[in-house]
């Protein structure tokens, strides 16, 4: 990218990128703004701290409204394409981090405003969209979308078994030990499955003792299919990136298996020279 | 398979295969319709909701009774080999799925016709026999078939374990604690090195709560195991699928890459017949 | 083997091994027996069912145990080695399984024999003992080996982190939380870091609330070191089990990589005949 | 390293080295101490043991603090750089090890001493400091360290998540049914995400129990990506540290295996320098 000359073309690079010094300042800036924001509004739920510092609390979180407010004033000014920006992912998320403020002028701050507030965490990934981590990121994606139609049928059979299940032990166990109900049951079903185990609700019967023992060990070994599932992908994904880096000088293949001396489609002899393992 | 003729072989292939966008629109229909009269029981088994639409929820779970005995019925007359499809596992599946209704006539909805009535819900994967979506089973299947012999040693250890632990805390803790009988010592062992742990039983004495540390780590550790197992032969699974399986004519080299026209170690051209992927 | 002469003989083979039918016949009662032993001994913790079938169970006991003897005697009477069969593992095994019949005589059945009667559970690994399940049990073996020494090092890690924050635990929440010794704190966090969570000891602090926060997400990520740990094992031994198993005709080495043509250690040409995965 | 002569070199390499037996058995004792001092913290800690051998534990605690103190005083005397040693990383743990004594002088054994004292433990990963585990230890920082961008994604995505879930069951089941704020809610959501599930705080409301098994499922799945992540990593290493990285003469391979003389492809002899195990 060419340096850039109108003040709207710096501001549009510091603040979209992260390859000037500044816009690696900014972005730290941001980030720490957002996290502050985010524990104001957490304080701000605290029963105890909210009756003492209510007002503090209204003014610093009016503060950071209008300091969003302000960035993404800015963001609108300087992009190129300013709609495309403001319907894009994180300008949306950027609009919903000054929402609350303005919405809390009609309605005053209702509870509900608090979750739009803490949108405003997704904003951190903004800071996240470094170069390093991206690619980071995009080979875990590369994995999870190369899984894509492996994890539906793993999620296909979960569903099925917790379904099957849950209905059982509300036949089993019945309203009288808390399964009130198969949604119940469902619910009791992914909390033993899954090995989470909150004990709100609990066989009591030996049938349903035995046969709770079976989900769990069901939950316990088939917590093997995702991960070998991912991991596999991910294996995979990344023996790809061990390959050979170079093209072949007569076609345009630039991928070879370890330790090709010829080009497996063209046949050209290819001068290996040992490439950087990303 | 070739165009069909007849209105018994058009509906066949509508209704037995996914390869025509009128097969494709049954799929979406039949599976909007089975988890449609799934909702319908789960709401059936909520009293609050059960004593005020009783009649309605009646109503529903006939209609869809009648739509899937007609559905049946159209397999039936439309299969070359009727037979044959009434006694495949789909065939009883989907007989399952109007039996209830049917029962329901002479002994009133008792509660066990639910779990029936829930086993619809396999027939979910009558849809998921996509061609895609089963060759990624089909994947997972082998996997777990390659590692059957494995699993079962790995099963007969956990079994093991946990009669041990499970007499041990009933000797150790004993009655008082909540440890009535080894059964109940067993489906504590389970509860426990599964890493469910519901809290209904717990060690009080500090032996016990010793012991316990042990069969929790033990569980920490061992879903090593079943995950190790899965996640290797999942991935020689899909490395196998990864190459070509024939001999280069002049070197030794007998696997080579996708498509790949020239042996990547000697150069020498190879004669490609694309294998079926596994 | 060759085919065995005196009767001697042919029991030890019978009863040794399993590649006669009778052999595996022979497997087979002993699994029901033992297992049914093992029924016994859960029946006869129930009280309910002690109470009333008490002679029965006793009487079952007996059985099995004279039945269980005379095996012992068979087996001492037809091994060539009857001594080094005495004190092998699973000869020990063996006599475990009749001792509690014996000792009851002069004790009754006190509780603690109990223990000594499951662990005639372990018995089921002589039929485990199968060539096939034994190879792969050979397979994990040989994974868990290499992976020892890291798997101390985990261990090391496990325990230091668990004391540590036992203790820290122990500071912070004290005794009016449930939190009575630094013991107690370090089952607290055994408990937590193995995702088990049983809750009969929960943080009550903010503080305590935070540092158990930090100890879940601990014990939810290093899970992974363990399970990679033996998965790269697992899949490097069965990658070894891959290679080519022909000998190079000029020198021992008998393992070579994939498509080797020409032997690593002693430069031979190898014919490649393709082998049979393991 | 050459046989020492004067004292001062051979305590040296007896007190910080373990290639020699006197080393060896030196470390083995400290273990023990170390071990025999942490035990004494715990009985400490136990109140009822506590009344009653209060001197004698305070006692045993004193000569495990001279001990220490010794032990601290050899190393300075005999390292060769005792400045850099005393505030190196081990350096430091050891004068920990004898503060708490110190300190207890002037203000009385106070609880957080204790937390110092268990800080010995550390200690153990001296001892552990021996080549092999080392070698294996610094398999896994590679592998951590090879997968740390990764692991950052992770954990953001995890903070995210946790907190977004925990403002909106915040906001679902409000503080009647126990999430009294949003931290608190977080906290649910760690312990129901990591599949802890103390039991402590469970959703009440439908909506709630709706939403926490998306929570529960979520964290059922996604502990596949540290696994998978951490595995993949691992595998890696271990693939490279088992070949010789060196190119073939006359062939363009430039791995092979342990130990080979003799390129596996085009049979030409290799120079072998082994190379140092990554």
């Amino acid at each position: 990218m060419d340096t850039p000359h109108t003040l709207r073309q710096q501001l549009y690079r510091i603040i979209f990128f992260t390859d000037t010094p500044a816009g690696q300042r900014f972005d730290r800036y941001l980030l720490l703004a957002i996290l502050a924001s985010l524990v104001v509004v957490m304080l701000d739920s605290i029963d105890t701290i909210r009756s003492q510092y209510q007002p503090l609390l209204t003014g610093i979180e009016w503060a950071f409204t209008l300091l969003f407010a302000i960035e993404y004033a800015v963001r609108l000014y300087c992009s190129p394409k300013p709609l495309r920006y403001a319907f894009s992912f994180f300008g949306l998320i950027d609009l919903l981090a000054i929402l609350p403020g303005i919405l809390a002028l009609f309605y005053g701050d209702a509870q509900y405003l608090m979750i739009i507030r803490v949108i405003r965490m997704l904003r951190v990934f903004r800071v996240l969209k470094l170069s390093p981590y991206l690619r980071q990121a995009n080979f875990l994606l590369t994995a999870l979308r190369g899984s894509k139609q492996k994890i539906i049928v793993f999620f296909a059979c979960i569903a099925t078994l917790v379904t099957v299940f849950g209905t059982l032990m509300y036949v089993i166990e019945g309203p009288a030990h808390g399964f009130t109900s198969i949604p119940k049951g469902i619910y009791w079903a992914v909390v033993t499955l899954t090995t989470v185990g909150f004990g709100d609700i609990v066989p009591k019967t030996p049938l349903g003792q035995a046969l709770s023992t079976l989900v769990m060990i069901t939950g316990y070994s088939i917590i093997a299919v995702p991960t070998g599932i991912f991991t596999a992908e991910l294996a995979s994904a990344m023996r790809d990136g061990d390959q050979l880096r170079h093209d072949c000088p007569s076609c345009a293949k630039n991928l070879h298996e370890q330790g090709a001396s010829f080009c497996s489609r063209c046949g050209n002899p290819l001068y290996t020279r040992t490439t950087e393992q990303s």
